[in-house]
């Protein structure tokens, strides 16, 4: 019998050290998926640092708070209620200055408010007497959900105060229907406000103090970026478009010329991060009523520019590509375009990131304009003999033509630009010694 | 005495019969604007009458839940914690079943696995003696905080889980805290999650059972609407290109040919839908796991169309117009393949309404297909004599170019169409009784 066992014993040993074939899969894909997990969570925190500044100023605010809980003459006179300030705390936290002052400010107001509402209601109930108050109550409470719900429906309201209108519904119907005798609500009105300032204004230093990330400036940045990307895709896209397939390896192995992508879905991001700029304090560059609607008129004419490059991109990987004699007529100008183009994106970019006038890019403007000039003369010229069939010529021309929209979107967008650097009285510094010149090379004035 | 004070109060009443200015013009400011407010919350009410129905469910839902304070036998076993109940019903009750049950599913689930892991934290403490409980206590919430926190960053997670990483910090932190002895705390738990469970099942009762509103049905119907818009839009386009303009009034007065600029800015709506529609239930002629990522395929082509289309439309207002009798010779042509591709797409569109296999849309794509082989012949042929200048030919040339992207991209769409009718086994109806055959004309077979 012993031996049995132990040769028993020595089969199942043997079956977990060499592992249960499912369960040794299974584990497997657990181990890859759990690696998999943190080395994307790694990535979130390389892409951007301050990811892991804001999750430990979040655990730094909540443990705070929770002081209320430790320390005996804070609990004694707050008690259960001090749970507002950790739930204040958990729910009003943001990643920006501007999405915390919001929420803050929604959720101060709107218990105020709502606070204030619930007594009158509370009283008003009670004159109704036994059998009358739950009634009153209950339509009261049944009104105001149904009205504020209907009101978050409204875009601009729920914009900017969605979550107010959420906190109002909640205090309202939490104090209106709790069944205590008068003081006792005022003192529970009076607690709850004075809790959710507490838990807010903690919120609000912590996000304004350590480290605090702005929702304009990233806004700014935004849009700088954006603009940037086109231009890097602009500038490339000459060389790309013009050079043979025999030349070399595929065209789709090109991340650069990608990155424009990102923009064309950027219309979300950039309303949001506008919404929460309005609530922010002046800071740095940036001033209270500073004009963040502009940005997004910026905004919108580089998503219009992003669309012609989306076509344009279709062109660079089209399966019928023009004669080369027909390309290489027009390459040197289309080029220049693009390229100038590119330039005048790149400046433009630059200048809102330093916040200085954007001379540089005017010139770069116009050296595009006049080069679409010249191929209107080119085209005009007859560039083409008898056999040249119009087949061959549709391709270069609606490249050509997208071009000249781009040009026209470029111009657009640095009006637009110039229009900012007004509002803002951008810093003046002459174009000459710009820091830009020397890597993009010195601007062509009077090609034409 | 009286005399003076007589006509003193005459004066009085008389500025307060005509208003004094400044308070007479701002009255006049705040009327106007209440009024247009309330006629905007009209106007959203008649655009989706759902909106009035769901504001209606929502204040139903909290005085259901409300009735917890009222009835005394319930209030007596759970006393305080009843909030909790209407806590749970304002921050759930969302406008889609599929959004109110990952919120609830969402809650329901951190509240238990947070106030486990609270429990046992909290009992970890208790071991650690007088002094150094709280700074137990604390360094378990500010890991938990920060880690949850920063969790939330990752895109995959903030889609389906956000709302749960919250309600999973709350739960931690208030239960973990709160200083009670450990029966207290259990009980706690207990009575958290059971009004949690009670609000949460009231919020998807009411949902689900009353005029539901289904987050699949919604994306389903958007992603056939944007189809219909951009079918809508390549339909009027030959006729308004084509059209002279000293034929009439402006092009720009054409609110139809305008609807396909929503599609542009679509992503996020379709992502938040599909988000929640995969929380959704079987219901009607979707399932549970329906091929939502399949609509997103669909949806992101159907963009991709719609970035070429804004590109056609730059050309409609271009103030550059090609020659008259260059564009003659290729209107007939081009008005078939934008008419064609754009009944393709409504074909497509109603294929997906209806449930039915896109077999119409197929003969649509076939004629614009055999269109352009049409126009590439008519290219090749010699279009113009030896006067015409390049520069007339290419706004013509960049129309054609790009209507040709737009049956490509219109092709691919149809692919994706029916990979979906094959995976959501499409109804069969021959082509010949679609209720749309009517409407959009005998299809024309073997034009080329």
């Amino acid at each position: 019998m012993d031996l049995e066992c132990a040769s028993q014993e020595t089969v199942k040993q043997g079956l977990l050290a060499r592992g249960w074939p499912p369960i040794k899969g299974f584990s497997k894909h657990v181990k890859t998926k759990v690696f998999e997990f943190f080395s994307h969570l790694i990535k979130l925190g390389q892409d951007d640092p301050r990811r892991v500044v804001h999750s430990l100023k979040a655990g730094l605010a909540l443990t705070l708070v929770s002081l209320f809980y430790y320390y005996q003459p804070l609990y004694k006179s707050f008690g259960v209620s001090a749970m507002w300030a950790v739930i204040t705390v958990v729910v009003v936290f943001e990643f920006s200055v501007g999405a915390t002052l919001g929420k803050g400010v929604n959720r101060g107001l709107a218990t105020l408010l709502a606070g204030g509402l619930a007594v009158g209601a509370h009283q008003l109930a009670n004159l109704s007497g036994r059998i009358g108050e739950p009634i009153v109550l209950g339509f009261f409470v049944f009104l105001q959900a149904a009205v504020s719900t209907f009101v978050r429906f409204c875009p601009q309201i729920k914009a900017r105060y969605d979550y107010g209108l959420l906190i109002f519904i909640l205090t309202f119907s939490l104090i209106s229907i709790s069944g205590f005798r008068d003081d006792e609500v005022l003192e529970l009105v009076h607690k709850r406000l004075l809790t959710v300032l507490i838990g807010g204004s903690t919120c609000v230093i912590i996000s304004v103090l350590l480290f605090p990330v702005w929702a304009g400036q990233d806004l700014h940045n935004l849009i700088a970026s954006n603009m940037e990307k086109l231009g890097i895709f602009l500038e490339g896209f000459g060389d790309e478009y013009f050079k043979m397939p025999e030349d070399g390896e595929s065209k789709e192995d090109r991340p650069f010329l990608q990155g424009y992508k990102s923009v064309l879905d950027s219309k979300t991001n950039e309303d949001a991060l506008a919404n929460f700029a309005r609530w922010e304090p002046r800071h740095g560059r940036f001033q209270f009523r500073h004009p963040w609607r502009q940005y997004l008129k910026i905004g919108a004419l580089t998503r219009k520019c992003a669309y012609r490059i989306e076509s344009l991109n279709g062109h660079l990987y089209a399966d019928i590509q023009a004669k080369r004699e027909i390309r290489s007529k027009i390459q040197e100008t289309c080029t220049t375009i693009s390229m100038e183009s590119g330039k005048a994106l790149k400046e433009l970019s630059m200048a809102i990131k330093t916040m200085v006038q954007p001379f540089a890019a005017d010139i770069h403007i116009e050296n595009s304009k006049s080069s679409v000039k010249n191929l209107d003369t080119l085209l005009k010229s007859g560039l083409w003999d008898d056999e040249t069939d119009l087949l061959e010529v549709v391709p270069v021309a609606t490249v050509a033509s997208l071009l000249i929209d781009v040009v026209t979107c470029t111009a657009e967008i640095a009006e637009s630009v110039n229009e900012l650097a007004t509002m803002l009285k951008f810093e003046v510094v002459e174009p000459t010694v710009s820091p830009e010149k020397t890597e993009t090379g010195q601007p062509k004035i009077g090609i034409s």
